[in-house]
């Protein structure tokens, strides 16, 4: 679990108090990985505290997080800089928090971020590294997996030395995101709960998250009772409940749906969770009437027939994909999904999409 | 926070598993602090996995836990052994997870555990420490503070080297806990949420995990619809929760004036908040109807009159430690409190007790 945390609004302007005591030497840089939808930002960035060595680097989060980014951003580190890092520090979305988790994971581990994608894989701790969300729904400053592309698969790098040591949760991080994409990132966080509550790997600690998120979901996204503030605040408590809900149980139908289209179409995580979800009445019926209910509501347009030009082949690298996700799998439908998911019950679900 | 947390009936069994990759080497112990209720318990000693210089110390939680205890044990630990230990195991209630708290912290700090009473005063990082909770409802399990009674008052170590490194949940330890204890112990997490959501101090963070901890606590103590493993299992999610909304915010009225019986005459921390709790319905009206149609429901007996035979003197004692828990006080008043909490009003309501 995340070791430390603070939130409030404002608790951003403690980044420099925070790092302070952790940096190792003058040498040992604080490397910060920020959304380049910050860049020429000063109200942020301008709070950012570089000394000596430490560097900004902005990210395009314009496309899911690679094994190969996070390759070509550790070699640069060490090329660049005569020291480990004192720390790695994420700003921005679950692109930029996934890639914070791996870049500090594989400073200390060698070899390819490809070879650790899976489960509990990873040996040596991590560099010091801290997340700081700027959009919330992902649940990814609070997870223990940083989810990646690679040449095989889209997998999470799962393990005890993946999650943040340290999280701001600073909801005034928050108030640029635009409509749609606060809409597609809350309802990642969303999906996580309905996959969780009708998982069958459910269990108290899980249920007990997953429904506090949930019912922040229905504050936020339905009642519609709250000033911006207040729901900007929920929501990236929903996402830390979303996220912890998930890292004591597992996603389902479609995250492991999802995941294949992000494979080969790289379509965002969020909207494609929402493409997906649009169509899992099957196995969400009451979670995939309250999404739409929400969607009506705040009147957002979600992409449609992106699979409509699809060849077999592309449809089979989908399934591939989805297929492999055995513990989603398993989660949502259980121990003889096998019989249930075949790929021709797939390939139809993804020709609706 | 804490780091790692395993959740789950029979989680238990992984504490070998858990414990052996820390061990610093054969002459290093893990010391466990053990409820002295399991004394001849082989169901839950037998688990406990003993090698090399290992010692299980069984320790009534008769009485709250003291500096003074702290103290003692940290001296025999120093004598008994030639190495520091590899890691300290607290096994048992509020009392038990408390003593191994300040010990853990105790053993890197120089001086007495009475000078670090208060708020961020330990230098060093604690010992190795892991807490499982053989009762649900302080919260101790997750708390940044260990409770001790002092010389002069009782207050916590509140510091970020408090928390446990490792904490296991299971529902299971809690099998045998009699009736009253359950109740009183439950109320602790009850009042906890009542003093958290009504206080000057909340934020979305603590709110969330408030709202949370009190919605599983009228299912379990109101509602009266779950299996006893059901119950058990949700009861310790809402100690969780329920320690997860004070850590971030602060505890209340209930909380301030409970201090002040313990200091005084020893009353134990969760049947004193009910004798508290009974009297505060100008503070927490609707928090304290709640609690007597959930008193009443179990049919559990509070004891009265504790204060009828008290001196002038005794009185003062108590209002002395109870006004010097000032952030108490202000968060369930507000800044203005010391116009309003006066010592005869205190006297007034400790007369009703």
């Amino acid at each position: 679990m995340v070791s430390r945390v603070v939130f409030g609004r404002g608790s951003f302007n403690q980044l420099n108090e925070i790092l302070s005591p952790k940096r190792l030497n003058t040498k040992a840089p604080f490397i910060f990985l920020v959304d380049d939808v910050f860049k020429g930002n000063a109200w942020l960035t301008s709070r950012i505290p570089l000394s000596y060595e430490d560097k900004l680097l902005y990210i395009s989060a314009a496309e899911e997080p690679k094994t190969s980014q996070v390759d070509a951003l550790v070699e640069e580190i060490i090329l660049t800089h005569k020291e480990r890092p004192s720390g790695i520090i994420g700003i921005g979305g679950g692109t930029l928090l996934d890639l914070a988790k791996a870049v500090s994971i594989m400073l200390t581990n060698k070899g390819e971020s490809k070879d650790y994608q899976g489960w509990d894989l990873v040996k040596n701790p991590a560099i010091y590294h801290v997340g700081i969300p700027t959009i919330s729904g992902t649940g990814a400053e609070v997870s223990r997996t940083t989810i990646l592309t690679g040449p095989q698969r889209k997998l999470g790098i799962n393990s005890d030395h993946t999650p943040f040591d340290q999280v701001i949760l600073d909801p005034e991080l928050t108030q640029g995101v635009p409509k749609d994409q606060w809409f597609y990132t809350g309802m990642d966080c969303y999906v996580h709960c309905i996959e969780s509550l009708n998982g069958t790997y459910l269990n108290a600690f899980s249920q007990s998250y997953g429904e506090k998120a949930l019912a922040l979901c229905k504050e936020i996204f339905l009642e519609g009772s709250l000033d911006v503030q207040e729901s900007a605040d929920k929501l990236m408590m929903a996402s830390w409940h979303g996220g912890m809900s998930i890292a004591y149980s597992q996603v389902g139908v479609a995250h492991a749906m999802s995941y294949g289209l992000s494979y080969l179409l790289g379509v965002k995580h969020g909207v494609g969770n929402c493409i997906v979800f649009e169509h899992l009445e099957e196995y969400y019926p009451e979670g995939v009437a309250m999404y739409k209910a929400m969607r009506e509501k705040h009147n957002i347009s979600i992409p449609q027939n992106i699979c409509a030009n699809l060849t077999d082949k592309e449809f089979d690298i989908m399934i591939d994909v989805s297929l492999s996700l055995e513990p989603l799998w398993e989660n949502a439908i259980g121990k003889n999904w096998k019989n249930i998911i075949t790929r021709q019950k797939l390939k139809e679900l993804y020709q609706k999409m």
